[in-house]
């Protein structure tokens, strides 16, 4: 059986649990590569994917006998099947985050499951932890990110809109990468004050501050960039935002280590913002891997515990509405004594 | 009140509910045309949109006075006031299709609700029928998809890739319209027996057989459609079968109706496919507007009435396992007396 499967089949046994049904696409990805439209089961004895006519050629291609997987057709599954799918399991895990109340409900029917239980984020947990064949596609991916910002800063001229900056970029990341991750922000002027800006016919004119918040694919897995620069000078009133920015950002680098508490280290930027009277008005950083964002999060609101090979962002940012904002961030691999940057582009004042 | 949001109040009173909540993103742009994350509340009195600071500026912009929505920004909501959003409320409303069973577990908690109702789809069937705003977005959504199609049709060589291809018709929707609906589907050659299939590097040959599935949007409307065709001349094998896709999807344009079943179309469909040994492993069609997929679903799973002022696709297929595949789409909007096609692009034997 692949290591996964086989993984997600003792943390079963230790939590007594006979079956489970997988529904987010995201984790039956990570379990057995399949990127298509069905749920996977963990039975007592087998391990079955069904989806519809759509993708039964493409997962065949996808699966060998080594996963272990018996796919079906949606359509040949019978009322009776479904029922003795999980015959004499008494625990079944279902992904509470996922499905939704309907779901939910028609799983109990369909199933006829007794004890239908929370499985609260198991697989999403593991997935935090990277194995070396994810951390090599995300590396890939940080380091097109930096070549990338290289080269979009060479092409960078006055006059451009910032939809077609957006757009240069995601045609490199077809090119070289798998394309983006997320939608490409490119803000200038005074839409860098919106956190998710839109790309926007707006005109890149001199002395803008723009930020460029990218990221790009390698194998599925993703990577996270932003940076606030200059066009033709530094602007006065800028300055000491993004000196605190900055400041914030490396010193949460720093901080960042196998150990750290997810809470304590977005309080201590929080924090140092207030002393200056500004907020930190979102997560100072989101796990990175299948999905742009994913557990760990950042957050005062959330405590985790950083561990060793998780990859997660740095990413603090402030925002005077209507005016302008500075946010700067880097996708770093969590180690024993620190962190490992990713992404590791130039953000002393840049100026094009 | 904004006229959606008083259709809205009006159901709600028809349905002895007191209060609802709001989750899914596309509701709440239908209703209040609010792109941003957050969550809509309706109580006794008052409509309320709670978001966070990433989206306050945005959503400020976005509504006026006469929508009637007081805005708070998610920090600034305490423990009480979630109490007492919908006291003396005795059944609100949830989208029960949307809400995942954690997050219905924790409305449960957070707002005090006693009687947490299913709504049944409310919005999403009244979504089904467009206003004469929404009809002139999804017709400038097909208008540009013919036009993009015919301008494809000259710019594809013998030579470029599947990609390649799909790219360019991703440039013509970014510039003439507000970018894809879907990702567009190119496939050739034996990938046109994939559904689903996704642009690869694989480069058009003479006498190659090519699918594409495109559309794009148009202030947040949709537009589908699909043809196949050919490189230099027909092939002999996919004449027949193309015919027997041609007949079928010609004559749902003229089955489709107000008071036509959709589980009826569907079976006459599937049945002519069988008695020439094919299945129809696709739904026929689905309703289209501010999402690509959206009800009514027209497949034999779903038996719904079409209704005047339905936007729906039409849109059969035969797919030879490692061979090749043929679909032919439309998009259509239902009328009293018939469809109309809103998509009118050849589709009698195109040869490039």
């Amino acid at each position: 059986m692949n290591p996964k499967l086989q993984w997600l089949r003792n943390k079963m046994n230790s939590l007594d649990m006979q079956g489970i049904i997988i529904s987010n696409p995201i984790n039956i990805r990570y379990l057995t590569n399949i990127e298509a439209e069905g749920t996977l089961l963990l039975t007592r004895k087998e391990n079955i994917y069904i989806t519809d006519g759509r993708y039964i050629e493409h997962v065949h291609s996808i699966l060998t006998l080594f996963d272990e997987i018996i796919v079906y057709d949606i359509n040949d599954v019978s009322k009776d099947d479904y029922e003795n799918f999980f015959m004499f399991c008494e625990n079944v895990g279902f992904e509470e985050h996922y499905v939704t109340y309907a779901m939910y409900k028609e799983y109990m029917h369909k199933y006829k499951i007794n004890n239908l239980v929370e499985t609260e984020y198991i697989i999403e947990k593991q997935r935090m932890i990277k194995d070396e064949e994810e951390m090599h596609n995300i590396t890939k991916a940080c380091n097109i990110t930096d070549d990338c910002f290289k080269y979009i800063l060479k092409y960078i001229k006055p006059g451009m809109t910032e939809k077609q900056i957006a757009k240069e970029i995601e045609d490199y990341y077809n090119k070289y990468a798998d394309g983006i991750s997320f939608e490409t922000i490119v803000a200038s002027g005074e839409n860098t004050s919106k956190p998710h800006a839109v790309p926007t016919n707006r005109k890149i004119q001199n002395e803008d501050i723009i930020t460029i918040d990218m990221g790009c694919k390698v194998n599925g897995y993703c990577s996270d960039m932003t940076r606030t620069f200059f066009v033709g000078k530094i602007l006065e009133e800028v300055k000491p935002i993004y000196d605190l920015v900055l400041k914030n950002q490396i010193q949460t680098l720093k901080d960042y280590k196998d150990g750290m508490s997810t809470r304590l280290v977005s309080k201590m930027v929080e924090n140092d913002f207030r002393l200056h009277n500004y907020d930190l008005i979102h997560s100072l950083g989101h796990g990175v891997g299948l999905e742009i964002h994913e557990p760990p999060y950042i957050s005062y609101k959330n405590d985790t515990l950083l561990k060793e090979n998780m990859v997660v962002t740095d990413e603090p940012g402030i925002y005077v509405p209507g005016k302008f904002g500075v946010r700067i961030e880097d996708t770093v691999q969590i180690t024993k004594f620190g962190c490992i940057n990713l992404t590791n582009s130039e953000k002393n004042y840049i100026v094009i």
